[in-house]
């Protein structure tokens, strides 16, 4: 089975697709550049939302939902961000069909003409803050910590399951505050929330910084990013919070009357990761046998073969374990299959990522013992029988670190420093990964770095050092270093 | 606060549109027919949500996520489908906005028109079984059962908030069997289910039933209802589940090959209950002081009030009353606020449904009790401090079960039988609800019956007794009676 995936070294870009396929995680559709999520790809996205929704929680916010549709007039109320944004989208210009007069089909109805365009969402700032008109009259009303977790749709060109396509899922949060100082807390909060989550549970390090001005979402005043590496070298914005000032607010009138009662244009934030998450989370960890996954998202994380075959007893004693585990807060499949052999489960289990599998053979059995195979490092030991279930919680652990300490090796190893164009783009062809230079600030050096390499700012990082430098393309002088990297 | 409610008396339907808006639960959009549902709203909804997502979990069922738009051609391919179903809907032509030539706004790009027009999901039978003929080759690719959490549109002309919306959340099941009786058995299964879950959650009673034939969804052998009654007597459909045959596999091409290696059509069932059940839970229930929200689904189940305000010691013991509560697995709010004084915020909670509010005041405590109001009865009484948490629990269980019991009893009031046209007229018009009548199974005089009277068949009960009877409008033969009523 594990055969039929191209090797990372061979096509980088076709792994990808073959673990995507292989494990069953998301198919093509009938509609241009969007994806099926298949219940395994799906069951990964539950455990990132259902995490997410948690920490969301635990920090105050509330989920609420907005209309998929926005009135075109909507769009352009906000400058900027109908410039950077709103372009590449699903329009709706008919509400009815009816039979093809001509023909057996069916055929968009003329009369049912809509007065006023309306635009799939491809996020929702312009609709909510339309509806935050209503619900904010005093700083009473404030803060609003609201998420949604929606699909929304952008018309892109060229797709990539998970990582780019043209619907995706996702969460938005926008929140309402009545100071700047309290909105740009709140957009840190969940830059921070973002990377713990990222570090914690998907086991992918991340560079935590601010975008430049041009990388920047549109009708944001400042974008934070966490940014990670895949293991082709390449950047994943991961995800992005954004303090958004008062744009949105002036551009939909919303405004409070503070505690001296004078009314004030409210302040804002927005912020999103999306299922972009699991292909991030495919790229960061697994090999060519097949997907890996960190046990805090593997949708289970224990599989227990009978060898050679389940029969009575290897059943009796496979869910005995199975029990021991669950007790632990481990979940557990038990292969009850009677025709393929283990060595092709093996290989099945290693393609769809199970953290942990345990081979119970009946004679490893007569000596108290069962063997115990961990997907990140293929190692395989025989454990005791009776010590199972700790041996195996253990285990969990030490994967879930291993595979975040692995990742911020290989990151370590492709991160480069370029004091001057020649060994920039010397790095970029040779090794590619981060490089680590001195930048003047501006959009125009950004902007000719950019043409002539095709590596992108990423971001800014939060701690980055002071320390006086040349700006790697200008020469001009430049206070910080900052992150460059070809990006997805 | 309760005051500004209508009564149901005055106007039922003015009284539910004031709880919608006055408990914070959805409000209007921009956009017709589209609502936004507020956070206390959707909490509701989250709880409903999460919790027949453990039932379809622990029945078999896996979660996927198919695309938004539905390419037109789909939907005349099965065509009693398209027929009942599918005029109404939002239709996408274009892909791209660009800048207005002529002025300072957007208009769609005329040279982004889609080649074929795409449809926003009412139901996503087509394009899943447009799938599923990838996904199926053999028997041992089969059963499918797979769910699907989504929004859907349906561009409705006349709209209220959660009971009918041109966009709706909801889920829709949608399996594959080998064969008919499985597949058969599936439907009833996921009826049952959704039985289940409206008497013992939502503690409202349903009637579960088969619809007629021309109630059937379109494209379904069968439908399976679940049929509730309301507090103005009218029924409304809670929940669906469809047995298919091999329509959708026959219009999408779906074959396996079986045991014995012959190709035969897939059967199919789908299944779906939406936001609508929020609207139920509403008008089941509640009361001219607010909503009345059953414990299992109220997103806080208790509210702690220190009287007359909060202090010190006060907040102490509240917390300790809380932490006592939440070990039961209850959740808990403490209202913290200084401002408002107990009997705004006792009018507040009723408001909003909270099942239960200790009133926690200084003097009550040093005699070692507490006041314990429960909103069903609205009955209040003192309990001793060191009992609270297990009366509270006691309680909630009360009242989930007197929620239950009381709309049983209130169906039953409002349940009657009619022999002849002149009594079924008579009853509908003075009483209304329920009735129970003998009908000839003939689509015609169903339609009479609706013409003359606005009742439709809400279904022909599964429990009905075999009795032999003459039709209530033709006066011909008839071996059961149907439950007739206006319905949502």
């Amino acid at each position: 089975m594990a055969k039929e995936i191209t090797s990372r070294s061979e096509d980088y870009s076709q792994w990808y697709l073959d673990i995507v396929k292989k494990a069953g995680l998301a198919d093509n559709s009938a509609v241009r550049g969007c994806m099926v999520i298949k219940p395994y790809g799906f069951a990964i996205w539950e455990k990132i939302r259902d995490q997410l929704d948690l920490m969301f929680k635990q920090t105050g916010h509330v989920n609420a939902y907005f209309p998929l549709l926005i009135p075109k007039s909507f769009l352009s109320k906000e400058a900027e961000h109908v410039d950077g944004f709103a372009k590449e989208c699903a329009v709706v210009t008919h509400h009815r069909l009816m039979n093809d007069p001509n023909g057996t089909g069916v055929i968009v109805d003329p009369d049912a003409k809509l007065e006023e365009e309306l635009i799939i969402r491809p996020t929702s700032e312009t609709i909510i803050w339309n509806t935050y008109k209503d619900w904010i009259q005093s700083y009473r009303d404030l803060p609003l910590l609201i998420n949604q977790w929606a699909n929304v749709m952008r018309w892109e060109m060229r797709t990539r399951p998970f990582l780019r396509t043209s619907e995706f899922l996702w969460q938005e949060g926008h929140t309402a505050h009545s100071t700047k100082k309290e909105a740009i807390a709140e957009s840190r909060l969940i830059h921070d929330l973002y990377a713990e989550f990222a570090e914690e549970f998907m086991a992918m390090p991340v560079i935590k910084g601010s975008k430049s001005a041009n990388e920047r979402f549109a009708g944001a005043v400042d974008t934070y990013t966490i940014e990670a590496m895949m293991q082709d070298g390449k950047a994943l914005q991961a995800g992005t919070s954004h303090f958004l000032g008062q744009n949105f607010a002036k551009a939909f009138e919303v405004k409070f009357l503070n505690e001296g009662n004078k009314e004030e244009f409210v302040w804002a934030t927005s912020w999103g990761v999306s299922t972009r998450l699991v292909g991030a989370l495919i790229m960061t960890h697994s090999d060519d046998d097949g997907l890996v996954l960190p046990p805090k998202l593997a949708p289970i994380q224990v599989v227990i073969i009978p060898i050679p075959k389940p029969n009575g007893v290897l059943m009796e004693e496979a869910n005995l374990i199975k029990k021991e585990l669950e007790a632990k807060g481990i979940s557990v499949k038990i292969d009850s299959d009677k025709k393929n052999r283990p060595g092709f489960k093996f290989a099945e289990y290693e393609m769809l990522g199970f953290p942990v599998r345990i081979g119970l053979g009946a004679r490893d059995l007569e000596r108290n013992e069962v063997e115990v195979a961990r997907r990140d490092t293929k190692e395989k030991v025989n454990v005791s029988r009776n010590e199972i279930a700790s041996y195996v919680e253990n285990l969990l652990a030490e994967i879930q670190v291993n595979l975040f300490e692995k990742a911020k090796q290989f990151r370590a190893d492709n991160t480069s420093s370029a004091s001057d164009m020649e060994e920039f783009e010397r790095i970029l062809n040779e090794k590619g990964g981060f490089i680590e230079a001195h930048w003047d600030g501006t959009t125009e050096t950004e902007l000719k770095i950019k043409e002539q390499t095709k590596a992108t700012i990423r971001c800014i990082p939060l701690d980055a050092k002071e320390e006086e430098g040349k700006c790697v393309f200008s020469g001009k002088k430049s206070m910080r270093k900052v992150i460059f990297a070809k990006a997805y």
